[in-house]
């Protein structure tokens, strides 16, 4: 009998989710630990096999399980380790697929979290049957997952696909970017640079407009989506913005690989067609005529809330 | 025995030159005929068949060859068929690869002329060993073939691979390209691009430069070299302002695709460190730190009489 699960894992800085999965995207155990609680990588692995065990006995233990996939901040799929990842308690260099695997008698494949994303979109959802496909996810920062012929692009040393690096401005008055770059697609078009650009427009306009009356350091996407359905104007402009940046960027990134789709993912999505009627706008006015109104943009069809494990499960089915 | 020979077709609008190639990258024999001659492509691949018997009759004859490879204009490199090529007299959809291979017995491949010129340099040039490089070609155009993990992309519809037509401006101050968009890479870091920003600079500045004592509509990127070479302080700046738009651009392209190394290629080139110095500063600049300085940018060493028809031939050994 072919083996029915695996297991994901989504190791976030704060939390670490564990999930057991089925071939048809169905999350049926989940369970999490602390990730910073754990000073020492081993007695982390250690928790985390105390806890699939819990959850994978009910469904017939360890030997029903495929192997392991894990979506974990700067892990290297070709190396299985985690490199130099800043939020981590374990210092610079973690063998983390090998550990899993001596610890659990699985096999174990990790990525980075934007492309575990990618990979869940292809196994389980929007992508499902697709070859050629771009995975952007929108949230606090801006991150990637390339897909071309059926296979995450690693590139040369692992780490391709960082495309909310890719530059939309230059010079001093571009906006900083937590890479330490200036102008980055990141700093204008995730959910943090929405609420970058409703702090400039409020602070340095006189334009009229609800998120004027807000704590201007802390307005959200959440909050410029409100004033939006709410008919504010500025709130639209903020979006029409942040979807032409983005979507002249995406004309850029399909004269590269020419996908079939482009996958829209993260907190930012939940602004619905103020963000994305932008964003195809000026995909379609700054891309060649051959892919006029030929490359699908669309939003994510996982459960947020599942997303992440499935993206890392979906590892452990290749 | 293994067969040791391919054809090799470099397909342009005027000529089309045949060669055949050895293992090594060797180029033991040439043709050609005039591309526009045969208003019929039967007449067409007739001409070309007997061109090659002419030249493979002293090698051993057809049955010496393992293949035929070419690069031509809108070759579609998964249907073997040229498609709505402009330049070329055969109609709107010729499906080359088909009659070919009927005619002379061979397998064949087809494909653009920069993904050719990506899978020569691949085959036998300076990406010799590389799986993760991305050829620019800068001559008339800006063209371009990526290789990601061995192979060349080519996207969900053949496509793939259209750098020169990504973005550097925007609005109605942008740069009108040949393809009908405006801001596209191809209208200022082309031969004819260093030409344009040339005529700019003389016809609205007051700068004292030596271009200045040219037919201001026919300086070539060879008069700015020479300028440069000269001391000319204009020409100069003519480089600085080209590399450093190219060289921000190939930054975004390492995001995308992490590749080992940049390979250009094109009458350009032949501009040396003028061109190449600003193109690696402003990759360097702009670049995410873990690809500072990491990245190679080099030139192509194929010959440049040789360089079309080994790419078409290194199809052939597929």
């Amino acid at each position: 009998m072919e083996k029915p699960y695996v297991f994901g894992l989504d190791m976030g800085g704060t939390n670490s989710v564990l999930g057991i999965v089925d071939a048809r995207g169905h999350v049926l155990a989940r369970t999490s630990i602390r990730t910073q609680q754990y000073p020492k990588i081993n007695d982390y692995i250690d928790a985390l096999y105390a806890e699939a065990e819990k959850i994978a006995e009910p469904l017939g233990g360890f030997e029903m399980f495929r192997g392991f996939g894990a979506g974990v901040p700067n892990g290297n799929y070709y190396t299985g380790v985690i490199q130099g990842a800043m939020n981590l308690p374990w210092g610079p260099y973690v063998p983390f697929a090998e550990l899993i695997t001596k610890k659990f008698g699985l096999p174990c494949k990790i990525t980075n979290d934007a492309n575990a994303a990618a990979m869940g979109e292809m196994t389980y959802g929007a992508a499902k049957g697709m070859k050629d496909f771009i995975m952007i996810t929108l949230g606090t920062g801006v991150g990637s997952g390339i897909v071309i012929d059926g296979k995450v692009v690693y590139g040369h040393d692992g780490f391709a696909g960082e495309l909310g690096h890719t530059m939309v401005a230059y010079g001093d008055d571009a906006r900083p970017c937590n890479c330490g770059k200036k102008g980055c697609l990141e700093a204008y078009c995730s959910a943090t640079g929405v609420a970058r650009t409703a702090k400039e427009i409020v602070t340095k306009s006189k334009k009229k407009t609800v998120l004027r009356n807000l704590d201007v350091d802390n307005i959200t996407s959440k909050d410029v989506f409100d004033a939006a359905e709410a008919g504010d104007e500025v709130a639209k402009e903020i979006f029409d913005f942040t979807g032409t940046i983005l979507g002249r960027k995406l004309s850029d990134f399909v004269e590269f690989s020419a996908p079939e789709a482009i996958i829209l993912f993260g907190g930012l999505t939940k602004s619905g067609h103020w963000i994305l009627d932008p964003v195809v706008k000026a995909l379609n006015e700054n891309v060649l005529p051959i892919w006029r109104d030929k490359v699908k943009v669309m939003f994510s069809d996982l459960k947020e809330a599942d997303a992440a494990v499935l993206g890392g499960s979906a590892l452990a089915w290749e």
